[in-house]
């Protein structure tokens, strides 16, 4: 395997010195990007883009086209697990994602099938290894899964939900059911983040978007326990290098003290929680990744600029700074904003990094 | 003025000793009742009910009618002061609420009227009065109002929204601009909340539903220091009582050690929060109110009962506590669920209060 050229950001997960701190932007590949639609237009569906190796290559690598990002992310949903399970994932224009088939008893938690990664999934693991060859070890590649809390809610609610009545009454009425379901997903998300691995990815990242949805007895019980038994089951030793894990619980800036002792490398933080504070909470038990809120890239290039240098400011010197946005990039960012967020990292960490 | 028969409410929020903990719901008068579904159908327009002190004095008792709460409050809605400012205020099924005129420049800004609570919101002030009338001193009345900040997102946007991208904007590139905004809604609310108060309110809540959506330097910044100087203006002793102040700032658990410090005399949780954890934190100096997941109400009555018990006792013994939701009743939710929450509480908060 290629040497890396650029390995900050795997160096700063493992809180090892790096020349500035390394940056790259949730849903990088995305809607702002003109070529990105374009790319969209072409394929058809969001489906057919994820699905089709070659596609999912292309708009994988636009955003690196454009910024001298520090990591790429796999291009994919975060809802394949469901998908390959038979659950029929399919997308209503401005209404996310929807399954055919919810999952909603009991008989319906135990008929889900096994999956085998490789077999169901062969088009993600055809997408890392495009990706990666694409890459000649430029930067590394990030793969990613949903957490089991969060693939149960869109599996239980068959769509996005504002209340989650559904998942939560079969969580909070027949939890047995409930771990049944997520101990299931646990399983096939470990097989599935471990085929990406020995396909290419050199970091995970689990997206445990609706944790944060769930009350501080009720996330430990049905969404971190089930994210911690699948970094213990997790390849970190890949290409005589350590694959570092990513847990980003969206809201969960209330739970890091008990997010660190997951066996994550790394803490994903939304922009409501003050970075320098984490730090002081994590301790060097973890890298913490963040945070500037994604709508400051609607506001003027000084304006991104300042917030850059006051969440660097807040973090301090030393190692185990990923920046990131608190969340996805949305779609009516100007990709010039992008790119000011992305080179104001750089120009003003380094002196962070002496 | 008629002495109180029930003050657990008011007494709780003065951190003096009770007999049991009092409870009340947010959104209490509301879809999940039948006969509140028959009168918003009688009055033909969700505004209608709000403007007739008639009907919003109906709705407000229907709960007490069924359960025994500790509170009543009035049914209104969050945006009566910037509908009285000229905005236009209106409701699209499902959609939730909109403004004709949103506020989108600084003209704009600077072309908002002073209000004058007693003229423009005569009918909120009616309603009070119609309601302390016809409770007859068996409870207490409860006013409020929404926050600046969460004003200023309905008046910017103008509508929901899910990023808050305008609103945002204009509080990241034109700070001044939306300081100007926020002063003015600051004074308006004073204002208006002074009027329920001197109209029969017993005890205010200002609803910061938004607040959590603002970063942690932003949110002292835009929504708490604008709640600071509300608190600071309201009246806070009538009838020979003090009358409390609840400060509830939906994903605001982070901050809880910064809200404590505004004056207010009760911070809202939301369930998120540890109530036992928040308690630590903000020591005797405010009471706190919540924090139920208001999802649970689906659950079974054994299960709600059990997680009333997990609250009271993470709350511990001793005074400062007001049983709540961590948030609003959902219309699904079967009365005889909620009569079970309230009854649990009382059954179950006995043995805290010796």
């Amino acid at each position: 395997m290629t040497e890396l050229k650029n390995d900050r950001f795997l160096r700063a997960l493992e809180r090892k010195p790096v020349d500035v701190t390394p940056v790259w932007m949730m849903r990088q590949a995305g809607r702002y990007l003109p070529e990105y639609r374009a790319s969209r237009a072409k394929a058809g569906s969001f489906m057919d883009l994820c699905t089709n190796p070659d596609r999912a290559c292309e708009v994988t690598l636009q955003p690196l086209k454009r910024f001298p990002l520090d990591a790429a992310i796999l291009f994919s949903d975060i809802l394949t697990v469901p998908d390959a399970m038979g659950l029929g994932l399919y997308f209503e224009e401005g209404e996310g994602p929807r399954f055919r088939k919810p999952v909603r008893t009991a008989a319906d938690v135990e008929s889900l099938p096994t999956i085998v990664p490789d077999d169901d999934l062969a088009y993600v693991m055809n997408a890392v290894r495009t990706i990666r060859h694409e890459l000649n070890g430029d930067i590394p590649l990030i793969g990613f899964s949903g957490s089991p809390w969060t693939l149960a809610t869109y599996m239980v609610e068959g769509a996005s939900s504002k209340d989650f009545r559904l998942v939560k009454s079969m969580a909070f009425d027949q939890p047995e059911v409930m771990h049944i379901l997520l101990q299931k997903l646990a399983a096939a998300v470990t097989d599935y983040l471990n085929a990406q691995i020995a396909a290419g990815a050199q970091a995970v990242q689990i997206f445990d978007t609706w944790g944060g949805s769930l009350g501080d007895r009720a996330y430990p019980e049905f969404s971190l326990n089930y994210m911690r038994q699948i970094v213990d089951g997790l390849t970190r030793e890949r290409e005589g290098r350590r694959v570092p894990v990513i847990l980003f619980t969206k809201n969960g800036g209330q739970w890091l003290e008990v997010m660190a002792d997951s066996g994550a490398d790394c803490l994903g933080l939304d922009w409501t929680t003050n970075i320098g504070q984490a730090r002081q909470r994590v301790g060097d038990r973890v890298t913490l990744q963040g945070n500037m809120d994604p709508t400051m890239l609607y506001a003027s290039p000084e304006r991104i600029r300042a917030e850059v240098a006051t969440i660097l400011e807040s973090f301090g010197p030393g190692e185990g700074h990923v920046f990131n946005l608190g969340h996805g990039i949305t779609p009516g960012v100007d990709p010039e904003h992008a790119r000011v967020f992305i080179e104001s990292v750089h120009e003003l960490s380094a002196r962070y990094h002496q």
